[in-house]
């Protein structure tokens, strides 16, 4: 006979403080998600959610041809780990509807991501589709990226730039329907100019799909690329880290075009 | 000795007709990616390149840890097909890097979908993030769904549709940052009311995770659920379906919120 072993977070979790969830696309072991979540536990309760491997490229994919897992790995009064798989936003619908169903999640916030997630990126990004599945839920959500892809990249400074964003998010009450893309840039912290709140830079990937030939004959592709600078725009994502500014650009779910509905109103279908 | 079998699409196609690029997130054998190709054939020299298998709410995620692939698996005069693993954008990325570099793409046209990719289902939609990405890189780029997940779907109406749209499209000259989510209801041609050019509706899914216990007695759970009716305007895309029109979305490739920037900027970060 099975033995049911069900997932509730509801043990060592105080209630009065905010409950704040904690997830990436780096995966549960990444550098950046132990120091976000070091951040966020000034705040309130944390409950880490996150991958059990690395999901980065990811983007909003979720999983429902095959079952989806959720396991408790650690816990402290306010503060839990869960692996969860597959993917971010897996993460982010496991932990709201099988962990915490009763409770509100006061902020989600998610990374600290091991490379920047500026321009184009954000539509690839585990870490940012994670901040966008919360603000599709209603809950504020924030995105904290560090232009450094290293696996033991410094966290100090994007600590700190954390703390004072997720506190000014909370004090000023971030909208229902705006999430927030924060990109750091990978300086020190007394080197960092300032923030700007920016806009998505109009940016591509240039991809390079290096052909190999596998030992039967047959190719196969390695994708990378990089980044064109594109848009020479100061209200930029772009120009916000590459002048060493912390970029905060605000985001909306919404992906319609809604400047050029009305011109294409007057377009003919037969 | 092995020998380098490169995949180039140059050999069977007229170079003087508009080059087509068709692609899916069901599958390259799915019902709807042939019907849509049928219609493309009408406009020009056709491409798939769709993922081999079911790549449903995958989104816009990439692969990058392991190598991908492409295979033409079928080749007439101006019309040609390929299997792509794994994701739908990954398709896009082998079309454009490895089978077209040298040419460029007319038109890229995605689905036509199994069921529909309204409201907060484009940030879950491969074929959606397939017409996104094509869209991310100056090519004109639509996607088409219709109201129907079977697999045995009647897609006649819906090729109709399509072939409306895309002559208008192609006559009316899509801008460069615009690509439209196309939303077909699922009735007769002579029951469809018309075209609206919509909003996506700001609804979110309500998720439904059933649990259930493995046989060593650990638990799992299969995600699935349901789209919630909040947004009860008539100018969005699931207004559009449910009352028998075509619903036409533009889109943008832009998630700032532009309309909250200048509040945030009087945030203070300290």
């Amino acid at each position: 006979m099975t033995k049911k072993k069900k997932e509730a977070s509801d043990a060592s979790m105080s209630k009065e403080k905010p409950l704040i969830l904690v997830t990436n696309d780096d995966g549960v072991d990444a550098k950046g998600i132990r120091a976000l979540a070091d951040v966020a536990r000034m705040f309130g309760r944390v409950i880490i959610v996150a991958p059990g491997s690395a999901q980065s490229g990811k983007s909003h994919a979720i999983t429902f041809s095959s079952p989806i897992r959720l396991r408790k790995i650690y816990a402290e009064k306010d503060f839990e780990i869960y692996k969860a798989n597959n993917t971010p936003v897996d993460a982010i619908k496991l932990a709201q509807c099988v962990l915490l169903k009763e409770q509100k999640i006061d902020l989600l916030v998610a990374g600290i991501n091991h490379g920047s997630n500026s321009s184009s990126s954000i539509f690839y990004s585990g870490t940012m589709a994670a901040v966008i599945e919360g603000c599709i839920n209603n809950t504020p959500s924030i995105g904290f990226s560090l232009c450094d892809y290293s696996a033991n990249a410094n966290f100090e400074a994007a600590k700190d730039v954390a703390y004072k964003i997720i506190k000014s998010a909370l004090e000023n009450k971030l909208p229902e329907n705006i999430c927030l893309n924060v990109n750091i840039p990978n300086i020190a912290l007394s080197d960092i100019k300032g923030y700007r709140i920016t806009r998505q830079a109009k940016n591509h990937w240039q991809e390079e799909l290096e052909e190999r030939i596998d030992p039967i004959g047959k190719p196969y592709y390695w994708l990378s690329g990089y980044l064109l600078d594109l848009d020479k725009g100061e209200d930029t994502d772009e120009w916000a880290i590459q002048n060493n500014y912390v970029s905060i650009q605000p985001v909306q779910p919404d992906l319609t075009a809604h400047s050029f509905i009305k011109t294409m109103k007057k377009w003919k279908f037969n």
